[in-house]
């Protein structure tokens, strides 16, 4: 039997899995990242934890098939990453440093948002597809293509970036990428509590709680009006967009996942209504599911990147 | 020395062209498109012109690689076309049923704009690059998406479907497809014809002329200011429109043909202006190129399908 490593760097915490080459996570464990002087213990970190399981379970090197590795930025097939807004990184050369540090091990890197994707492609919500697109509606709005079982990476690592769509040619508003009218405004559980705050009315169910992404679903799901109204215009952004990416990239399904989706069925069906409205005919009618695999999705894309290549 | 045939079916004609192997076009003709009956002569027609054309040639057989084949639909990559609207097919086999009228002869389809796209990716605009997005502005407007230097093609061959994504929510006037605020409606010929005609300004460059979008490019190159907010509104939808592209797919470069790319530098600069203003910043600086294959595009991204299969 051999075994492969799956690794997904986050701003506060890497989440690694140690599978079989069928597949089957063996453990799972977390390490802190250390994002201090430009994170240049964030490497090292994880070339030891690896050595460190690897001595645990009295494995040696020719039975690791490789890692693979999410990262939250744009990353190159090469591991050539420009900058990181969570880790520390300016320009660094993942593949080739974490490769050095692990004695020659075979790396493979990908942007956290694809390679989760990847993951519900493989072992959750997008299971018997090979061509998904996955949005994860968390705090910002993280995205990912699969096309017949691959990443699109793209030539700088930003292939699958759809929270950054423009969907609004209106907005006054700056997003945090610098631009104005961000999908990310409208879908995120940030973007849902801005919009819901615009203009709470009187006797809504709002009107007399924390405003959250959940409350206005929750909201909605009890036939309040305003919440209703706001969770059509999230729906309306969101259905749009994918739309849009659907004219692109043509998939066989759609996965929702992040924390936003946790409202489960009435996010779906809102979603899927707008984008049938605004799609071309060869377009409509395409899978919509919720992913599965919460915060394992990036272990599990990571590792079917090695499996896989 | 081996041969392959480059065909590319349009509403009016069929353009077809004889290359060598190694890329060179010996000889190049076109006949109809007989579009009446279902367009049921349509493939017997290009079966038969192939054939008269290997007579003329005397080439057998076992001399052809393959016929590559653009068509005015989505076509999956099995050579199912689901319905037409400019050649009288409904659903049809077409790699099958022309395979069997060529005696078993290898036939490569692909969406038409798409196969330009890779034309232009091989010979023209996009030489030097293997990913590239071109955008085709006709009367409508068509798309293509090469990614590695093959065709995204999409799992219903709508991959590319660039002229329908939606770029303004709150039209009112109704596209081609069925849908408001698709891409086609600012960025073809017949789409900045209705721009400027919305509110000639007295004494404007235009309140003499036939309005074409030839008329409102050089009345911008002259300088008139409505003309020049003309083009300014026509490049904010496209620039607009492939930053969102650029969000999923993160090409290396754009290519812009059809007629409306006569217009050519100023065209590509207020184009380029407001897809850097609106892309995040791993994506910004894409190369912008216009076609340079014209109407022979297609024929040479069809036999680029059949040799680089």
């Amino acid at each position: 039997m051999k075994y492969c490593f799956g690794i997904d760097i986050g701003g506060t915490t890497v989440k690694m899995g140690l599978f079989q080459e069928d597949g089957e996570l063996l453990d799972k464990w977390e390490i802190k990242t250390r994002t201090e002087n430009q994170g240049e213990a964030i490497l090292p970190d994880i070339a030891q934890a690896v050595k460190a399981k690897m001595a645990e379970k009295k494995l040696v090197k020719e039975q690791i098939i490789g890692l693979g590795m999410g990262l939250p930025a744009p990353v190159t097939e090469d591991g050539i990453v420009q900058n990181t807004a969570n880790l520390g990184w300016g320009y660094k050369e993942v593949t080739r440093e974490l490769e050095e540090l692990l004695d020659g091990m075979k790396v493979i890197p990908g942007n956290d948002a694809n390679v989760a994707a990847l993951g519900e492609m493989w072992k959750g919500g997008g299971r018997g597809y090979d061509s998904i697109v996955m949005v994860t509606l968390g705090t910002g709005v993280g995205g990912g293509v699969i096309l017949q079982g691959k990443i699109l990476t793209g030539c700088k690592g930003a292939g699958g970036e759809i929270g950054h769509m423009k969907v609004n040619m209106d907005e006054t508003r700056v997003c945090g990428c610098g631009n104005k009218g961000c999908l990310e405004q409208y879908a995120s559980a940030t973007g849902i509590v801005n919009m819901a705050k615009e203009n709470v009315l009187e006797g809504s169910y709002l009107a007399d709680k924390k405003v959250t992404a959940k409350a206005v679903f929750d909201g909605a799901k009890e036939g309040d009006t305003y919440c209703m109204k706001v969770v059509e215009k999230f729906g309306r952004y969101l259905g749009v967009a994918l739309s849009n990416v659907a004219h692109v990239v043509d998939p066989e399904a759609f996965v929702i996942g992040g924390g936003v989706s946790a409202a489960g069925q009435i996010l779906l069906d809102v979603v899927e209504k707008y984008y049938n409205e605004n799609s071309m005919f060869a377009l409509k009618n395409k899978s919509f599911h919720l992913a599965e695999l919460g915060n394992d999705a990036g272990i599990y894309g990571a590792v079917r990147m090695v499996l896989f290549k």
